[in-house]
């Protein structure tokens, strides 16, 4: 039987996003916590170009970037299907998946600086849900990607969840939901997907690391 | 007969990946340039999210970012393949593609900026070019994806000739034929290659346009 492993850091929606998909699809795997502070050999063997996870291990074969691995997975184990069949819904399903790796990055933004800088990420993000909330949600659906989650949700998971972790403690609110309904409503139908439930981190454990990591980048900003 | 349609600008590499592709698997269609100063109807409501070339329209229905069209293009015409058939060959491309998507905007940064952001743009760009001559490049093969032109090749046009021409008016050398053997040796197969050789925008041309936009750029700074 063919050996999966993932190399992941509980905290990264990066590595989430590959979780769920296994788990969506029911293959077993062995999960290995990489401590990003003193990054393993295996980690800088597999992944040379941008040594940080998720990486998958399939046979011995090492899959870097979280995109690409999910992209990966649906074609090794196409059971219960993360994208469209049909080419054209695909196409539109990979456009929404490579604005959110744009311009998600606007979320880690807002608890990484301070001042103006973190103004201007909110504004990212504000322009961000504006977007999603206008062209990516279809009317009378309860997921991104049509009546059943798929790629496309997965692929938003730091709006769904990381965003409001982020806000609360920082003290911002951009996801208001009376702004972005649409939004307010997929979160809730997302986050209500057992797999994705029973797979979220915990916003507690979240924000007492995310406050750390922010101390420590901005203590050595300001050195 | 489905009728093919590309909204298009001569100057764009995304759009000179979308030309490639089409023309290397040898389908017909029809070509409209966009004048960027004055978007089109037809461009806003082809792409409302991001409202910029290169857009495949296919049978009326319109696809937007360039990776994503060259996906589609492969899915509908699998003529003269442009990605490997086995999965982890697929995945490892992928990475490639995403790689240069993510990295060779420092390319067009060198042109919109001056001073320490230049400087700083030119250090993204030597890094991007380490980067693929250590680790992009397999021994002994012609192109990127292996003994034929693919998609990764045509992703990293913007480093076979863009980054030429904008060193040549913007007086840097990055791309040292001695620092990057491997790399130089690419180009020159790249080039080569008729179909990318006779649809190459020509160098003189885009010196004078990005000669005026840069210097419509920075003037605005400035003010």
């Amino acid at each position: 039987m063919a050996v999966v492993k993932l190399l992941g850091a509980w905290l990264s929606p990066y590595c989430c996003r590959v979780i769920w998909a296994l788990k969506l699809k029911a293959i077993p795997y062995e999960y290995i916590e990489e401590d990003l502070s003193v990054k393993s050999p295996l980690l800088l063997q597999c992944n040379p170009v941008y040594k940080r996870v998720p990486v998958l291990i399939h046979d011995g074969k090492p899959i870097s970037e979280s995109t690409v691995i999910l992209r990966y997975i649906e074609e090794i184990w196409p059971q219960n299907p993360l994208l469209p069949s049909d080419p054209y819904e695909k196409a539109v399903a990979l456009f929404w998946i490579k604005f959110a790796d744009d311009k998600s990055p606007s979320i880690s933004k807002l608890y990484r600086t301070d001042g103006e800088e973190q103004q201007q990420a909110a504004k990212e993000c504000s322009e961000m849900l504006e977007i999603i909330e206008e062209h990516g949600l279809i009317e009378g659906k309860k997921f991104l990607g049509g009546d059943e989650i798929n790629m496309v949700d997965i692929a938003f998971c730091s709006v769904a969840h990381w965003l409001g972790v982020i806000e609360e403690f920082a003290g911002l609110k951009i996801l208001e939901p009376h702004k972005f309904p649409k939004l307010s409503s997929w979160i809730q139908n997302f986050k209500s997907v057992p797999v994705i439930k029973e797979n979220l981190p915990d916003s507690d454990k979240m924000v007492a690391l995310l406050k750390r990591r922010r101390e420590m980048l901005l203590a050595s900003k300001s050195n």
